[in-house]
Protein backbone atom coordinates (compact mmCIF):
# COMPACT_ATOMS: atom_id res chain seq x y z
CA UNK A 1 0.00 0.00 0.00
CA UNK A 2 1.85 3.62 -1.26
CA UNK A 3 1.25 6.10 1.48
CA UNK A 4 -1.27 7.98 -1.11
CA UNK A 5 -3.74 4.93 -0.75
CA UNK A 6 -2.77 4.97 2.78
CA UNK A 7 -4.62 8.74 3.65
CA UNK A 8 -7.20 7.59 0.87
CA UNK A 9 -8.08 5.15 3.03
CA UNK A 10 -8.43 7.32 5.83
CA UNK A 11 -10.96 9.21 4.15
CA UNK A 12 -12.33 6.66 2.95
CA UNK A 13 -13.26 5.13 6.14
CA UNK A 14 -14.71 8.52 7.89
CA UNK A 15 -17.08 9.24 5.13
CA UNK A 16 -18.63 5.60 5.65
CA UNK A 17 -18.62 6.32 9.21
CA UNK A 18 -20.92 9.86 8.75
CA UNK A 19 -22.61 8.21 6.03
CA UNK A 20 -24.14 5.29 8.49
CA UNK A 21 -24.36 7.62 11.56
CA UNK A 22 -21.57 5.87 13.16
CA UNK A 23 -19.83 8.96 13.43
CA UNK A 24 -22.11 12.54 13.40
CA UNK A 25 -21.33 16.47 13.55
CA UNK A 26 -19.79 17.17 17.28
CA UNK A 27 -18.28 13.85 17.90
CA UNK A 28 -14.11 13.59 18.14
CA UNK A 29 -12.82 11.80 16.01
CA UNK A 30 -10.75 8.51 17.00
CA UNK A 31 -7.27 9.62 18.36
CA UNK A 32 -4.86 9.24 15.62
CA UNK A 33 -3.28 6.78 17.09
CA UNK A 34 -6.22 4.46 17.36
CA UNK A 35 -7.44 5.23 13.69
CA UNK A 36 -3.78 4.15 12.61
CA UNK A 37 -3.88 1.19 14.19
CA UNK A 38 -7.60 0.06 13.15
CA UNK A 39 -7.01 0.87 9.59
CA UNK A 40 -2.88 -0.30 9.05
CA UNK A 41 -2.00 2.88 7.94
CA UNK A 42 1.32 5.26 9.29
CA UNK A 43 0.07 8.06 11.41
CA UNK A 44 1.00 10.24 9.22
CA UNK A 45 -1.46 9.32 6.99
CA UNK A 46 -4.07 9.87 9.48
CA UNK A 47 -2.18 13.50 10.04
CA UNK A 48 -3.09 14.17 6.39
CA UNK A 49 -6.26 12.85 6.21
CA UNK A 50 -7.68 14.97 9.06
CA UNK A 51 -5.82 18.23 7.49
CA UNK A 52 -7.43 17.42 4.34
CA UNK A 53 -10.94 17.15 6.38
CA UNK A 54 -9.49 20.59 8.37
CA UNK A 55 -9.39 22.07 4.58
CA UNK A 56 -12.69 21.25 3.38
CA UNK A 57 -14.42 22.63 6.69
CA UNK A 58 -15.25 19.42 7.80
CA UNK A 59 -13.28 19.16 11.33
CA UNK A 60 -11.63 21.39 13.79
CA UNK A 61 -9.02 20.60 15.98
CA UNK A 62 -8.15 21.64 19.31
CA UNK A 63 -4.18 22.04 19.41
CA UNK A 64 -4.77 22.67 23.62
CA UNK A 65 -6.21 19.28 24.06
CA UNK A 66 -3.42 17.13 22.99
CA UNK A 67 -2.59 15.69 19.79
CA UNK A 68 -4.60 12.51 19.79
CA UNK A 69 -7.88 13.89 20.81
CA UNK A 70 -8.23 17.19 18.82
CA UNK A 71 -10.11 16.84 15.85
CA UNK A 72 -13.72 17.59 16.18
CA UNK A 73 -16.53 17.60 13.39
CA UNK A 74 -18.18 20.67 12.83
CA UNK A 75 -21.72 20.83 12.94
CA UNK A 76 -22.53 23.18 10.35
CA UNK A 77 -19.94 22.60 7.69
CA UNK A 78 -19.85 25.48 4.89
CA UNK A 79 -16.28 27.09 4.35
CA UNK A 80 -15.03 23.57 2.39
CA UNK A 81 -16.33 24.14 -0.90
CA UNK A 82 -15.94 27.52 -1.17
CA UNK A 83 -12.21 26.88 -0.48
CA UNK A 84 -12.28 24.10 -3.51
CA UNK A 85 -14.30 26.00 -6.14
CA UNK A 86 -11.70 28.74 -5.98
CA UNK A 87 -8.59 26.43 -5.69
CA UNK A 88 -10.47 24.91 -8.58
CA UNK A 89 -11.27 28.21 -11.00
CA UNK A 90 -7.42 29.21 -9.89
CA UNK A 91 -6.05 26.32 -11.01
CA UNK A 92 -8.11 26.10 -14.47
CA UNK A 93 -11.03 28.24 -15.20
CA UNK A 94 -14.27 27.46 -15.28
CA UNK A 95 -15.16 28.94 -18.94
CA UNK A 96 -16.87 32.21 -18.21
CA UNK A 97 -19.62 31.90 -20.01
CA UNK A 98 -20.50 28.78 -18.18
CA UNK A 99 -20.20 30.46 -14.97
CA UNK A 100 -22.39 33.23 -16.36
CA UNK A 101 -24.88 30.69 -17.32
CA UNK A 102 -24.89 29.29 -14.12
CA UNK A 103 -25.78 32.13 -11.99
CA UNK A 104 -28.53 33.03 -14.60
CA UNK A 105 -29.89 29.60 -13.46
CA UNK A 106 -29.29 30.17 -9.62
CA UNK A 107 -29.74 33.29 -9.34
CA UNK A 108 -33.34 33.76 -11.53
CA UNK A 109 -34.39 31.13 -8.94
CA UNK A 110 -33.41 32.98 -6.12
CA UNK A 111 -34.89 36.80 -6.91
CA UNK A 112 -38.17 34.48 -7.78
CA UNK A 113 -38.40 32.53 -4.64
CA UNK A 114 -37.88 35.85 -2.44
CA UNK A 115 -40.57 37.49 -4.48
CA UNK A 116 -43.00 34.39 -3.37
CA UNK A 117 -41.99 34.40 -0.10
CA UNK A 118 -43.87 36.35 2.50
CA UNK A 119 -41.64 37.62 4.84
CA UNK A 120 -37.95 37.65 2.98
CA UNK A 121 -34.96 38.86 5.04
CA UNK A 122 -33.66 40.94 2.86
CA UNK A 123 -32.00 43.14 5.77
CA UNK A 124 -27.94 42.40 4.66
CA UNK A 125 -29.13 42.81 0.84
CA UNK A 126 -30.30 46.16 1.64
CA UNK A 127 -27.24 47.53 3.82
CA UNK A 128 -25.18 46.83 0.96
CA UNK A 129 -27.31 48.35 -1.29
CA UNK A 130 -26.57 51.33 1.06
CA UNK A 131 -22.59 50.53 0.87
CA UNK A 132 -22.94 50.74 -2.99
CA UNK A 133 -24.54 53.94 -2.63
CA UNK A 134 -21.21 55.88 -1.97
CA UNK A 135 -20.44 57.46 -4.57
CA UNK A 136 -16.18 57.91 -3.66
CA UNK A 137 -16.12 53.57 -3.76
CA UNK A 138 -13.63 52.52 -6.15
CA UNK A 139 -14.51 49.99 -8.80
CA UNK A 140 -12.70 47.60 -6.80
CA UNK A 141 -14.76 48.36 -3.10
CA UNK A 142 -17.63 48.50 -4.99
CA UNK A 143 -17.43 45.13 -6.98
CA UNK A 144 -16.39 43.37 -3.57
CA UNK A 145 -19.63 44.70 -2.33
CA UNK A 146 -21.92 43.93 -5.64
CA UNK A 147 -20.62 39.82 -5.05
CA UNK A 148 -21.65 40.30 -1.53
CA UNK A 149 -24.89 41.54 -2.78
CA UNK A 150 -25.62 38.62 -4.92
CA UNK A 151 -24.63 36.03 -1.91
CA UNK A 152 -27.07 37.67 0.52
CA UNK A 153 -29.68 37.35 -2.20
CA UNK A 154 -28.82 33.80 -2.49
CA UNK A 155 -28.56 33.19 1.61
CA UNK A 156 -31.58 35.19 2.20
CA UNK A 157 -33.87 32.64 -0.64
CA UNK A 158 -32.28 29.94 1.77
CA UNK A 159 -31.63 26.77 -0.65
CA UNK A 160 -28.34 25.70 1.22
CA UNK A 161 -27.22 24.11 -1.95
CA UNK A 162 -27.66 27.25 -4.21
CA UNK A 163 -25.99 28.82 -1.13
CA UNK A 164 -22.96 26.47 -0.95
CA UNK A 165 -22.71 26.76 -4.71
CA UNK A 166 -22.79 30.64 -5.29
CA UNK A 167 -20.18 31.27 -2.18
CA UNK A 168 -18.10 28.76 -4.18
CA UNK A 169 -18.80 30.44 -7.57
CA UNK A 170 -17.62 33.90 -5.39
CA UNK A 171 -14.23 34.04 -6.68
CA UNK A 172 -14.81 33.28 -10.14
CA UNK A 173 -17.60 35.61 -10.56
CA UNK A 174 -15.41 38.65 -8.79
CA UNK A 175 -12.51 37.51 -11.15
CA UNK A 176 -14.53 37.75 -14.35
CA UNK A 177 -16.36 40.58 -13.10
CA UNK A 178 -12.63 42.55 -11.78
CA UNK A 179 -11.23 41.66 -15.12
CA UNK A 180 -14.47 42.99 -17.60
CA UNK A 181 -14.34 46.59 -15.16
CA UNK A 182 -10.88 46.84 -16.42
CA UNK A 183 -11.55 46.67 -19.87
CA UNK A 184 -14.27 49.81 -19.44
CA UNK A 185 -12.72 53.52 -20.63
CA UNK A 186 -15.39 54.98 -17.88
CA UNK A 187 -16.61 53.07 -14.67
CA UNK A 188 -18.69 55.72 -13.68
CA UNK A 189 -21.66 55.19 -15.63
CA UNK A 190 -21.40 51.64 -15.53
CA UNK A 191 -21.44 51.94 -11.55
CA UNK A 192 -24.08 53.91 -11.77
CA UNK A 193 -26.76 51.72 -14.25
CA UNK A 194 -24.99 48.69 -12.09
CA UNK A 195 -26.90 50.80 -8.47
CA UNK A 196 -29.92 51.17 -9.96
CA UNK A 197 -30.25 47.57 -11.78
CA UNK A 198 -29.72 46.46 -8.01
CA UNK A 199 -32.11 48.68 -6.83
CA UNK A 200 -34.69 47.61 -9.16
CA UNK A 201 -34.17 43.79 -8.40
CA UNK A 202 -34.55 44.66 -4.40
CA UNK A 203 -37.88 46.85 -5.41
CA UNK A 204 -39.38 43.70 -7.63
CA UNK A 205 -38.89 41.36 -4.92
CA UNK A 206 -40.15 43.54 -2.70
CA UNK A 207 -43.34 43.83 -4.25
CA UNK A 208 -43.66 40.13 -5.18
CA UNK A 209 -43.10 40.35 -8.89
CA UNK A 210 -40.99 37.31 -9.57
CA UNK A 211 -41.53 37.91 -13.10
CA UNK A 212 -39.81 41.43 -13.26
CA UNK A 213 -38.04 40.00 -10.59
CA UNK A 214 -36.27 37.15 -12.77
CA UNK A 215 -36.38 39.87 -16.03
CA UNK A 216 -34.18 42.33 -13.95
CA UNK A 217 -31.67 40.00 -13.07
CA UNK A 218 -31.02 38.41 -16.57
CA UNK A 219 -30.59 41.99 -17.59
CA UNK A 220 -28.12 42.80 -14.99
CA UNK A 221 -25.84 39.33 -15.17
CA UNK A 222 -26.18 39.54 -19.13
CA UNK A 223 -25.78 43.75 -19.74
CA UNK A 224 -22.51 43.87 -17.46
CA UNK A 225 -21.45 40.41 -19.26
CA UNK A 226 -21.96 41.33 -22.85
CA UNK A 227 -20.66 45.06 -21.98
CA UNK A 228 -17.11 43.53 -20.80
CA UNK A 229 -16.64 40.72 -22.48
CA UNK A 230 -17.72 41.50 -25.93
CA UNK A 231 -16.44 38.85 -27.88
CA UNK A 232 -17.93 35.93 -25.99
CA UNK B 1 3.62 30.39 13.35
CA UNK B 2 1.51 27.66 14.52
CA UNK B 3 1.59 24.31 12.31
CA UNK B 4 -2.16 24.86 10.85
CA UNK B 5 -1.67 28.69 9.40
CA UNK B 6 1.89 27.28 7.82
CA UNK B 7 -0.17 24.73 5.44
CA UNK B 8 -2.66 27.54 4.91
CA UNK B 9 -0.11 29.49 3.91
CA UNK B 10 1.28 27.73 1.75
CA UNK B 11 -2.15 26.68 0.03
CA UNK B 12 -2.53 30.62 -0.04
CA UNK B 13 0.64 31.08 -1.99
CA UNK B 14 0.01 28.59 -4.62
CA UNK B 15 -3.47 29.89 -5.44
CA UNK B 16 -2.23 33.13 -5.84
CA UNK B 17 0.23 31.94 -8.17
CA UNK B 18 -2.23 30.35 -10.11
CA UNK B 19 -4.42 33.35 -10.19
CA UNK B 20 -1.84 35.58 -11.12
CA UNK B 21 -0.19 33.24 -13.76
CA UNK B 22 2.91 32.10 -12.33
CA UNK B 23 1.90 28.73 -11.96
CA UNK B 24 -0.16 27.01 -14.58
CA UNK B 25 -1.49 23.57 -15.45
CA UNK B 26 1.13 21.51 -16.52
CA UNK B 27 3.69 23.39 -14.30
CA UNK B 28 5.67 21.44 -11.56
CA UNK B 29 4.99 23.18 -8.04
CA UNK B 30 8.61 24.25 -6.73
CA UNK B 31 10.37 21.39 -5.02
CA UNK B 32 9.36 21.06 -1.16
CA UNK B 33 12.29 22.16 -0.24
CA UNK B 34 12.57 25.99 -1.85
CA UNK B 35 9.24 26.21 -1.01
CA UNK B 36 9.58 25.50 2.50
CA UNK B 37 12.48 27.81 2.50
CA UNK B 38 10.49 30.80 0.71
CA UNK B 39 7.83 30.69 2.71
CA UNK B 40 9.84 30.63 6.59
CA UNK B 41 7.56 26.69 7.01
CA UNK B 42 8.08 23.68 7.75
CA UNK B 43 8.56 20.92 4.53
CA UNK B 44 5.84 18.78 6.58
CA UNK B 45 3.65 21.67 5.95
CA UNK B 46 4.22 21.80 2.57
CA UNK B 47 3.70 18.27 2.01
CA UNK B 48 0.62 18.72 3.85
CA UNK B 49 -0.84 21.35 1.49
CA UNK B 50 0.21 19.33 -1.05
CA UNK B 51 -1.80 16.12 -0.14
CA UNK B 52 -4.84 18.34 0.21
CA UNK B 53 -4.40 19.82 -3.70
CA UNK B 54 -4.08 16.17 -4.79
CA UNK B 55 -7.17 15.59 -2.73
CA UNK B 56 -8.87 18.08 -4.33
CA UNK B 57 -7.92 16.65 -7.98
CA UNK B 58 -5.45 19.85 -8.58
CA UNK B 59 -2.28 17.87 -8.06
CA UNK B 60 -0.71 14.57 -9.10
CA UNK B 61 2.33 12.92 -7.23
CA UNK B 62 4.85 10.99 -8.99
CA UNK B 63 6.39 9.16 -6.71
CA UNK B 64 8.91 7.78 -9.21
CA UNK B 65 10.73 11.05 -10.35
CA UNK B 66 11.83 11.58 -6.39
CA UNK B 67 9.96 13.17 -3.62
CA UNK B 68 10.86 17.06 -4.39
CA UNK B 69 9.91 16.89 -7.61
CA UNK B 70 6.90 15.02 -7.99
CA UNK B 71 4.05 17.66 -8.06
CA UNK B 72 2.36 18.40 -11.36
CA UNK B 73 -0.97 20.65 -11.32
CA UNK B 74 -2.83 18.90 -14.04
CA UNK B 75 -4.48 19.94 -17.11
CA UNK B 76 -7.69 19.22 -16.37
CA UNK B 77 -8.82 19.10 -12.61
CA UNK B 78 -12.62 17.75 -11.98
CA UNK B 79 -13.26 15.14 -9.62
CA UNK B 80 -11.90 17.46 -6.72
CA UNK B 81 -15.52 18.96 -5.57
CA UNK B 82 -17.39 15.44 -5.70
CA UNK B 83 -14.86 14.50 -3.03
CA UNK B 84 -15.72 17.62 -0.96
CA UNK B 85 -18.70 17.70 -1.58
CA UNK B 86 -19.26 14.11 -0.68
CA UNK B 87 -17.89 14.30 2.66
CA UNK B 88 -20.06 17.36 3.02
CA UNK B 89 -22.62 15.57 2.43
CA UNK B 90 -21.80 12.95 3.86
CA UNK B 91 -21.00 15.43 7.15
CA UNK B 92 -24.12 17.18 7.24
CA UNK B 93 -26.33 16.65 4.33
CA UNK B 94 -27.93 18.88 2.60
CA UNK B 95 -31.81 19.20 3.54
CA UNK B 96 -33.48 16.70 1.02
CA UNK B 97 -35.54 19.38 -0.30
CA UNK B 98 -32.71 21.77 -0.73
CA UNK B 99 -31.14 18.83 -3.37
CA UNK B 100 -34.41 18.10 -4.75
CA UNK B 101 -35.12 21.77 -6.10
CA UNK B 102 -31.06 22.68 -6.87
CA UNK B 103 -31.60 19.50 -8.79
CA UNK B 104 -35.21 21.05 -10.72
CA UNK B 105 -33.24 23.92 -11.60
CA UNK B 106 -30.28 22.56 -12.91
CA UNK B 107 -31.70 19.33 -14.81
CA UNK B 108 -34.39 21.38 -16.61
CA UNK B 109 -31.98 23.58 -17.67
CA UNK B 110 -30.07 20.72 -19.03
CA UNK B 111 -32.70 19.21 -20.99
CA UNK B 112 -33.69 22.35 -22.60
CA UNK B 113 -30.06 23.19 -24.14
CA UNK B 114 -30.05 19.78 -25.15
CA UNK B 115 -33.23 20.29 -27.04
CA UNK B 116 -32.29 23.38 -28.18
CA UNK B 117 -28.82 21.75 -29.57
CA UNK B 118 -28.43 21.13 -33.44
CA UNK B 119 -26.87 17.58 -32.75
CA UNK B 120 -26.47 16.99 -28.73
CA UNK B 121 -24.29 13.50 -27.83
CA UNK B 122 -26.62 11.22 -26.76
CA UNK B 123 -24.62 8.32 -26.84
CA UNK B 124 -23.84 7.63 -23.04
CA UNK B 125 -27.27 8.31 -22.44
CA UNK B 126 -29.04 6.01 -24.67
CA UNK B 127 -26.44 3.45 -23.75
CA UNK B 128 -27.57 3.99 -20.16
CA UNK B 129 -31.31 4.12 -20.86
CA UNK B 130 -30.68 0.23 -22.48
CA UNK B 131 -28.80 -0.44 -19.41
CA UNK B 132 -31.93 0.27 -17.32
CA UNK B 133 -34.06 -1.79 -19.46
CA UNK B 134 -33.10 -4.64 -18.60
CA UNK B 135 -35.73 -6.24 -16.06
CA UNK B 136 -34.04 -8.29 -13.65
CA UNK B 137 -31.69 -5.35 -12.40
CA UNK B 138 -32.40 -4.98 -8.40
CA UNK B 139 -33.30 -1.75 -7.23
CA UNK B 140 -29.80 -0.52 -6.27
CA UNK B 141 -28.21 -1.62 -9.55
CA UNK B 142 -31.22 0.09 -11.30
CA UNK B 143 -30.56 3.59 -9.15
CA UNK B 144 -26.77 3.36 -9.94
CA UNK B 145 -27.48 3.43 -13.74
CA UNK B 146 -30.37 6.19 -13.29
CA UNK B 147 -27.80 8.10 -11.44
CA UNK B 148 -25.33 7.90 -14.28
CA UNK B 149 -28.26 8.78 -16.68
CA UNK B 150 -28.80 12.03 -14.80
CA UNK B 151 -24.78 12.80 -15.11
CA UNK B 152 -24.68 11.78 -18.69
CA UNK B 153 -27.22 14.48 -19.60
CA UNK B 154 -25.25 17.17 -18.01
CA UNK B 155 -22.64 15.96 -19.62
CA UNK B 156 -23.50 15.92 -22.79
CA UNK B 157 -25.28 19.69 -22.22
CA UNK B 158 -21.76 20.64 -21.53
CA UNK B 159 -21.68 23.67 -18.87
CA UNK B 160 -18.61 22.86 -16.78
CA UNK B 161 -20.33 24.31 -13.50
CA UNK B 162 -23.35 22.74 -14.02
CA UNK B 163 -21.18 19.47 -14.32
CA UNK B 164 -19.37 19.93 -11.58
CA UNK B 165 -21.93 20.67 -9.38
CA UNK B 166 -24.13 17.32 -10.38
CA UNK B 167 -21.37 14.99 -10.17
CA UNK B 168 -20.69 16.56 -6.71
CA UNK B 169 -24.30 16.35 -5.78
CA UNK B 170 -24.01 12.64 -7.05
CA UNK B 171 -24.00 10.66 -3.64
CA UNK B 172 -26.62 13.37 -2.42
CA UNK B 173 -28.96 12.28 -4.88
CA UNK B 174 -28.26 8.65 -4.72
CA UNK B 175 -28.51 8.64 -1.26
CA UNK B 176 -32.04 9.93 -0.75
CA UNK B 177 -33.13 8.25 -3.94
CA UNK B 178 -32.42 4.79 -2.28
CA UNK B 179 -33.50 5.89 0.85
CA UNK B 180 -36.95 6.48 -1.25
CA UNK B 181 -36.65 2.77 -2.54
CA UNK B 182 -36.69 1.06 0.57
CA UNK B 183 -39.87 2.78 1.87
CA UNK B 184 -41.89 1.27 -1.33
CA UNK B 185 -43.65 -1.97 -1.06
CA UNK B 186 -43.45 -2.88 -4.60
CA UNK B 187 -40.50 -1.46 -6.96
CA UNK B 188 -41.34 -3.23 -10.02
CA UNK B 189 -44.08 -0.57 -11.01
CA UNK B 190 -41.95 2.44 -10.13
CA UNK B 191 -39.26 1.15 -11.94
CA UNK B 192 -41.21 0.38 -15.04
CA UNK B 193 -42.66 3.91 -14.21
CA UNK B 194 -38.91 5.51 -14.06
CA UNK B 195 -38.19 3.72 -17.40
CA UNK B 196 -40.60 5.34 -19.10
CA UNK B 197 -40.47 8.52 -17.54
CA UNK B 198 -36.36 8.32 -19.09
CA UNK B 199 -37.36 7.41 -21.99
CA UNK B 200 -39.89 10.11 -22.70
CA UNK B 201 -37.22 12.87 -21.79
CA UNK B 202 -34.57 11.58 -24.39
CA UNK B 203 -37.48 11.66 -26.55
CA UNK B 204 -38.74 15.36 -26.19
CA UNK B 205 -34.74 16.14 -26.58
CA UNK B 206 -34.47 14.55 -29.72
CA UNK B 207 -37.71 15.74 -31.00
CA UNK B 208 -35.89 19.31 -29.76
CA UNK B 209 -38.95 19.69 -28.13
CA UNK B 210 -37.39 22.18 -24.86
CA UNK B 211 -40.53 22.62 -23.31
CA UNK B 212 -42.07 18.88 -23.14
CA UNK B 213 -38.36 17.78 -22.17
CA UNK B 214 -38.42 20.51 -19.11
CA UNK B 215 -42.02 19.13 -18.26
CA UNK B 216 -41.22 15.94 -18.05
CA UNK B 217 -37.45 15.87 -15.97
CA UNK B 218 -39.55 18.55 -13.64
CA UNK B 219 -42.32 15.74 -13.35
CA UNK B 220 -39.80 12.63 -13.50
CA UNK B 221 -37.96 13.97 -9.93
CA UNK B 222 -40.73 15.62 -8.39
CA UNK B 223 -42.73 12.35 -8.85
CA UNK B 224 -40.26 9.96 -7.60
CA UNK B 225 -39.44 12.36 -4.44
CA UNK B 226 -43.35 12.69 -3.67
CA UNK B 227 -44.14 9.38 -3.14
CA UNK B 228 -41.13 8.64 -1.64
CA UNK B 229 -40.49 11.08 0.78
CA UNK B 230 -44.62 12.17 1.27
CA UNK B 231 -44.41 14.27 4.12
CA UNK B 232 -41.93 16.38 2.83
Amino acid sequence: MTDQRAWQVVLARIEADLADGTLSPGDHLAPERALAAELGVGRSSVREAVRVLEVLGLVRTQTGSGPSSGAILVTAPSDGMSVLMRLQVAAQGFPVADVVRTRLLLETAVVAELADAADPELTDAIDLLRAMDEESLTAQDFLALDAQFHLALASAAGNRVVITTMAGLRTAIEGYVRTGAEQLSDWSPVAARLRAEHHAIVTAVRKRDAESARRRIRQHITGYYAETFPTS
